[in-house]
């Protein structure tokens, strides 16, 4: 399969290229690198993506930003913040290429951990996850030609552990290799409208 | 106990303040109704509100607006437009009110039923019910002086099956009644970070 990793940069994403490359044609996009450069916050930017990729088989999105903080230091902006960031991104991704994967095609979204298991930083992050569940939930049953679509949803990265660890007490890091098959599962199974935890 | 009703005047408020109206002091606050008026969409409103109000032991909120529509037709705008009217509202509302409820007091939210039993349109309904159910469930664990917060995702309501049936195919609308009761299970029970259907 033809398959764009967006975020193939990231923690997540080259767990995706490492698990997806030996089987199939990988494009590499992102912010700042990649075969090809793109903003998921500019849905024009997006098209553009699409057009210079040509027919594509399955898109991955392992790209997102949301805000981190106690409860008592969030604001509004902070929460609108990821939903635009981690959830609308990746929610005109899935918009701007209703028409042009192939048919029987397949997104896989990522969301995370935040909202199946809550920490006291995580607000930001368990509402735009939760927003992501939703989403794929209800999107799966009115795709056009058999397209599918999926969120992945996983726990603390085990080479993301240095740097978010600290708010996540007691979890026990997840490793790339089943971060991947996760995406895996989604591309290459049949699954459609769900949320795949890897704990 | 004393409790604000959001959108007193609406479906979800009427049947809230029926059950509750018995047993507690409640102040109806509505954009174009009741004791307070009160935009969502705008923190200082909801802040004049709770001034107005003093001292107060719950708040309900029984308003949100989403975008409903088939996905080929939906845009980033109007899932948007639901994370905005539905999502952040309720969350400033939260925000809003860290610091003015009673020790032990609650907030109460509401969703709906359309991430948990998928309809054609109600993409923009899921990703924003979806939202709203990570929010509470990560807020919880974050409320100061023993707050607690849940939120109430009802079913089709019998009142409503007129203004919205005809996109909730085989759905069994659910009686005002039994509403009010979950609100009430929120209010007057002791659970918090729960998501509480009625179907
Ligand atoms: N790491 C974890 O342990 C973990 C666990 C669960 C869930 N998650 C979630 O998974 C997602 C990715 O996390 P990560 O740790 O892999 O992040 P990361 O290492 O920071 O990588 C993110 C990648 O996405 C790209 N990106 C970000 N925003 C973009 C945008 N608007 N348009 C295009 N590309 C964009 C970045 O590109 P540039 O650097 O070029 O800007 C970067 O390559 C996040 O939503 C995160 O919450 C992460
Ligand atoms: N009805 C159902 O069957 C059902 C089932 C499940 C979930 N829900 C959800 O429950 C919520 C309420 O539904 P409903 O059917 O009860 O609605 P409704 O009958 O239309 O009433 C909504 C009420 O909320 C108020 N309101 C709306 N936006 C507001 C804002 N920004 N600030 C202050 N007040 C605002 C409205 O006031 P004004 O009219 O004065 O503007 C109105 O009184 C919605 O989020 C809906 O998705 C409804």
């Amino acid at each position: 399969m033809k398959i764009i990793v967006v975020g193939a940069a990231g923690a997540i994403g080259q767990a995706v290229c490492a698990e997806l490359a030996p089987r199939h044609d990988i494009i590499t996009a992102g912010r700042s690198s990649g075969d090809i450069r793109v903003d998921l916050a500019d849905r024009a930017s997006i098209e553009a993506m699409y057009r210079t990729a040509g027919s594509v088989d399955a898109v991955v999105c392992a790209a997102g930003e949301v805000e981190f903080g106690r409860l008592a230091e969030m604001t509004g902006e902070k929460y609108l913040f990821g939903l635009k960031n981690k959830v609308l991104t990746q929610i005109n991704l899935v918009l701007a290429g209703l028409n042009v994967l192939t048919n029987g095609g397949s997104f896989t979204l990522t969301s995370g951990i935040l909202d199946r298991e809550p920490v006291r930083e995580g607000s930001g992050s368990a509402t735009a996850n939760g927003a992501l569940a939703g989403f794929v939930k209800a999107a799966a049953i009115d795709m056009p030609r058999g397209l599918r679509i999926n969120v992945v949803s996983p726990g603390l990265l085990q080479v993301s552990a240095e740097r978010y660890g600290a708010i996540f007490p007691g979890h026990d890091p997840v490793s790339s290799r089943r971060v991947g098959l996760a995406y895996a599962k989604c591309i290459e199974g049949a699954a459609t409208g769900q949320m795949v935890p890897v704990d």
